[in-house]
């Protein structure tokens, strides 16, 4: 039972292997280790020790260390290692990691890369990179095994026996016709448990679900959730079987298109990397442009409420509930966002359902302003009789437009943040753009102009 | 190849069959589709079809279905079918299915599904429930193949043969000694490529990794994006194995986790269900909660603008920059936020990275802060210059305390959005309840006194 808290204990056995050129000690420790754990001890260790102890893995682990590690380090390595290494640890690689590492790496690295594949490589590779960022066709790897239909299991085993090694998984196999069309697929476990003389097309396991290699990586995430598989195949447009992605390489997505969510949601460009990976400079940069789009928004307040400048001139006291007012409007709005934002992520809501979520909203919207309006009418007639405030003579007048303008403001913020991820789908933009800032924003700038007209229609004469 | 498109074609033939009481067309056209998909069909059905086109199903194929299908569904179908239909599908359930299905219902509908169960089945289910919500042993299904580590590879075979039917997986095999202390684990396709004489003990294959019963879900869910299984065996605290969890749960877990973390993110409570499954009022309440809260809270802005009520009468062209100012704190508040929730949910980042991250936010703070005040800055000359709006004589001290402000305000944003996530893990919360609005909130109280601080020091003997 291997366990993260054993870490530093080996890392000092490491150390001591290390300090003392015991080589053979070191690649004991090493191989009885899980790759992605010498991949964290690795992290742990100087830079000049790390192109090391990279040197002494036996060559069919290093390549799987080697795709565990961040992408500046595996920069750094392929800087230190000799072009013979390299070809070595790139070449054992999975098509599918060797394809993301060319991708992640700058220009140069990247030349460098391929200059050590093989013709071969080099065809699998491009293949692979010919597909659209975020589609199938970036997440298959051609490191399958297919059987013919006629095949019995019992040939099929034999077959996969010769052929498995070096896969990227046997735990399914692929039935193909002699043009290359799927036919069916079968689990390993299936024909390990069905009568040795039966034909693979015959076994009895769930009907085959495929993608095709352009479906976004969003469609292959939810195949997988949907249909409770551990690899899937991935045909052309005309049903040819180009390769398989495995459920771990879908784990992955579905944790980055969360994250990429989360990021957008937040008001800022996906940052692509965990937060400590990020330059400093890299950052502010990606936070920098929506901040500043937002802020020229949010300047249409300045706007607005200079437009009203005469009517806080006569009433100060309608000043002091702009920002209570316009920060509620935000809030639900914030809330009905996230919500809907989600919902389109797992495909529970559909473009078709807006009109259903428009109602829905509504309602929740004008349930909602009703109630935060009590609260603040409450508030105000409470800080009067007890003295605490002077709102002056009006107050009642001035709760009253509290009240109606909350119910106009969260009502609109409601609305405003449901609708807006469904016009953005609609218009072909990923929704998750409309952010809770953004909507935030536009909800200010409109329950400002709420706010004061519902001041001068109750205050008019009085106040105002 | 299966597409989504196909479903309502189906549909047809389905609506076919049923209106013209074809029970074994029916049949047929189910049995062909996978469960999910026959879900699917069931759910786009009038109520009093589902039980019929449900009872239509072979039994084995029932369970399936039954467990794909929403929670309010499974309610309805519970209450119309008979007890010994009831029986049926429960029995022949997945015991971690049967655990959510008897945690997710009304306390009315589990004593009936209890009833149907036998001692033995009782127990599975209780073993599975006796675990804390969200841990490890939740998620396990007691139906694993194991075998002893002196069996041969053919002899480990054989063996999967004689007892793999019925299990959830058999993709791994698991190595217990005759104590039922878990050894190793074997991959199916290791045991098949390997020489069948070979002891399964020394078959060459990644070295075990496990979790115990009592980790938490987040920690499964890491252990399975490092070390790519498709399946991890379960142990107790002394190295018995108790169950397994396989991926498929787990993707659902990382969605879940995500899907939680954006709803809270967003300023509510999560809602454990798809929108269109969640009732109006009890979105409506989940929704209110936090927004009452965040009303209060906001009150303060109240408070602190009464409090400035004199210089804002004395200074209307004040109050102008008021929604601009405390908004930009408010959005790079929530930036920060969503950014470090979403890190320490990734355990990219743990609690002891506090100051890193205290110095990065500091700087990018103060960076985004000056940035945003040049942009106000310029604005408020310029419309000044172009006689768009008059701020009076004093407009350039207006412009500096403005761009002071923002330094100020947008700083602490920064800083309060970043730190908070960190403060409430210490504290032992989900620091994902320092929502965006919730910093918002705070931001935009301290906000105002910052910026009329900054006023009073520039302005004081001018405008003030």
């Amino acid at each position: 039972m291997l366990d993260t808290a054993a870490a530093p204990i080996l890392s000092e056995r490491l150390r001591a292997a290390i300090d003392t050129q015991n080589w053979r000690d070191l690649r004991d420790a090493l191989t009885e280790l899980n790759p992605s754990d010498v991949a964290d001890l690795i992290l742990a260790l100087r830079e000049e020790e790390e192109a090391f102890v990279f040197r002494v893995l036996p060559r069919d682990e290093a390549w799987q260390v080697f795709s565990y590690l961040p992408p500046d380090h595996q920069e750094g390595l392929i800087a230190s290692l000799s072009n013979e290494q390299i070809r070595a640890v790139v070449r054992s690689m999975n098509p599918d990691d060797r394809t993301r590492l060319l991708e992640e790496m700058p220009a140069e690295v990247t030349r460098r890369l391929l200059a050590t594949l093989s013709p071969n490589e080099l065809n699998d590779a491009r293949a692979l990179l010919g597909y659209p960022e975020e589609t199938a066709g970036r997440y298959m790897t051609p490191r399958y095994v297919t059987v013919q239909p006629e095949m019995t299991a019992a040939e099929a085993l034999a077959h996969i026996r010769r052929t498995g090694r070096g896969m990227e998984t046997v735990n399914v196999v692929y039935i193909l016709d002699a043009k290359g069309h799927l036919l069916e697929d079968v689990r390993l476990g299936s024909l390990v448990l069905a009568d040795p003389s039966t034909r693979v097309i015959d076994i009895d396991d769930p009907p085959l679900v495929s993608v095709v290699a352009t479906d976004d990586r969003e469609e292959v995430l939810k195949r997988f959730e949907k249909y409770d598989r551990v690899a899937l195949p991935v045909t052309d447009a005309e049903g040819h079987m180009l390769g398989i992605i495995t459920v771990d390489d879908v784990l992955d997505v579905a944790e980055q298109e969360a994250t990429e969510d989360i990021q957008k949601l937040g008001g800022m460009e996906a940052l692509d990397a965990p937060y400590l990976s990020v330059g400093m400079w890299s950052m502010i940069r990606k936070r920098a442009g929506w901040l500043a789009v937002l802020f020229v928004g949010e300047m249409l307040t300045a706007t607005a409420m200079s437009y009203f400048e005469g009517e806080i001139a006569h009433a100060v006291v309608l000043a002091l509930f702009v920002p209570l007012i316009i920060s509620s409007g935000g809030n639900s709005g914030s809330q009905a966002t996230s919500l809907i934002i989600r919902s389109l992520a797992l495909r529970e809501l559909r473009l078709r359902d807006w009109f259903v979520v428009f109602r829905r909203e509504l309602i929740s919207g004008v349930t909602l302003g009703m109630m935060l309006g009590l609260i603040g009418f409450v508030r105000i007639v409470m800080w009067e009789k007890m003295h605490f405030t002077e709102y002056g003579v009006h107050y009642m007048l001035v709760a009253f437009t509290v009240w109606f303008a909350l119910v106009g403001v969260v009502t609109f913020g409601t609305l405003a943040g449901s609708m807006l991820p469904f016009l953005l789908r609609k218009l072909g933009f990923d929704p998750a753009t409309s952010s809770a800032p953004f909507v935030a924003t536009l909800v200010d700038v409109t329950g400002l102009c709420i706010y004061f007209s519902v001041a001068l229609l109750i205050l008019r004469g009085t106040l105002l």
